[in-house]
């Protein structure tokens, strides 16, 4: 019955995501503060700032001076999102984040049109521009992403055959440009997916694209984030974005209904348990979720900075079992 | 790929859980109107009250009230909780409960001593007692329940073949006294358990007793509340308990770390995604569960009320289309 994988990569996207969406102010050195945090966890890879118009994303006008402020640890690589040239100059510039390119594609026009103000052909391309600029500037192009994989508010259900069909896409156009794509993200931009879906949709494109690796991008709306990344790692994906204390989201009055990406310290403590390696250390990472929500000034959705991990639980039984 | 069940039958808990948990005081009648609410969902079974010392439970403390002040909905069952002769004659007493009988065995010996007083050797005697109570009372014996199955808090992990012996001598007891035991609750009381561990200790019990109907009483202390009532349905698991907007706990500052049962309308939504009946009217539950969050005073943990059910956004995209 178990045919988990034996580890998986979590990429953190907790400051990312939270401070994108937080109505803040947060201050730059409390961001700092929690990023540094994080550093110090085992994590491995860090989303820690978007390089976007200030005027549309207040809470992201201090990327230069966050990534400029973090304490980096070694072994941990800092990455930011763009998602134009202007945006990657800015990433470029700060000199201290790990720049390989992704590239992107949406599910849903409606949603490409409101999210990015943009068409499906003009993403395509958009897409074949960014793979060129990132060929000049011999940028890699670590991955390639499938936003609104498993649904959209603006157009409703996405079949798997269709996620196929965007993933065959976005290997042509790399492959136009003698690319391999190695990593392909199936992000649940609106938290459609179900276990069910996710165990579809990964399926098809593992059977058609077996060499691909896949990665799950899943937000927690609905309350389905821990389901699907566990039916993912039944299917045996070993890379997940996640959120520490779930920041990007607060399911509470102050932003009624959004919700971040699944919860870090949540996956963590399931992958603990099931036995996946995460290389993080647990009870650093409850710290950082207690801290975030200090940070922001609200509860956020974590259950286990909440009810405690389990591990911790042993030692006292065995310490007092051994007294 | 899809070896889902059909339907499942819920049994909503949210009101003995809940209103036994809340530190309160609640008016009475705020408990009848959610009880009420609740009947209108299409949910068939529902415990509403727990027959315990007035002076340990203040919060149950009106129960007999509480079952008085209903308006009974046809085809709704309503039941009570009782752990000895006296809470049984309680709920008789109320003439409106429907009245099974229900036996149990704790999976922890530490857990038992804590939470009833007990030690195992005497909940055998008392579970004896029971059963003969109930037969001479001519009250069915209907489900028989495993306390801390995956779990517990002042004892440790609990082995799939330890919930396999504890079934058997439940099964056992049972048997004595001319009785065949057709349902059988695993219940993770303390939010031990993880999809791997319903996967492992369910098929344990399906393998030796393939007769029984499981049930899985799920807490989500840790988080993991809809990831393992998904892996008890891919196990074909049938029965579940479940509260109304995670109602008996609250895992914000008023009640630090405890959790309730897994959300209704969180397993409904998921339910009605996947194609299996639940015969509940999710938009009716959604509201039940805004209702709980106001007849409570706080916030509680239910998500698809804050994100809403994809259903209703279908039927907006649907219409917008068509217009």
């Amino acid at each position: 019955m178990n045919t988990l994988p034996k580890q998986i990569h979590i990429k953190e996207e907790g400051p990312r995501e939270g401070f994108q969406f937080e109505k803040g102010p947060i201050p730059t050195a409390r961001k700092i503060e929690l990023i540094d945090a994080l550093s110090r966890t085992g994590v491995k890879q860090m989303q820690i700032v978007s390089f976007v118009n200030p005027k549309a994303v207040p809470g992201m006008a201090d990327a230069e001076e966050v990534v400029r402020g973090i304490t980096p640890v070694p072994g941990v690589a800092y990455t930011g999102l763009w998602f134009n040239d202007q945006g990657l100059e800015r990433a470029i510039s700060t000199g201290r984040l790990e720049i390989k390119g992704s590239i992107n594609l949406s599910a849903s026009a409606k949603f490409l049109q409101r999210n990015l103000n943009r068409a499906p052909q003009q993403q395509i391309a958009v897409t074949r521009g960014m793979i060129d600029t990132y060929r000049q500037k011999n940028i890699e192009v670590e991955r390639a992403t499938i936003m609104a994989a498993f649904g959209c508010n603006f157009e409703g259900d996405v079949s798997a055959d269709r996620v196929v069909d965007l993933v065959g896409q976005l290997v042509d156009l790399a492959t136009e440009q003698g690319i391999v794509l190695g990593r392909m993200s199936l992000a649940d931009t609106m938290a459609w997916a179900t276990p069910l879906s996710i165990k579809r949709t990964v399926g098809a494109v593992q059977d058609k694209f077996p060499d691909l690796d896949l990665e799950l991008h899943l937000h927690d709306t609905r309350g389905m984030g821990i389901a699907n990344a566990y039916a993912g790692l039944e299917m045996g994906v070993q890379r997940f974005d996640s959120s520490v204390a779930g920041l990007g989201g607060c399911p509470f009055a102050c932003h009624a209904g959004a919700a971040g990406n699944v919860c870090t310290e949540d996956l963590v403590f399931m992958c603990d348990e099931v036995g996946i390696e995460t290389g993080i250390d647990l009870e650093a990472l409850l710290k950082c979720g207690r801290l975030a929500e200090d940070v922001v000034g609200h509860p956020l959705p974590g259950s286990v900075m909440k009810g405690g991990s389990l591990r911790r639980l042993r030692e006292k039984l065995s310490k007092a079992a051994s007294a």
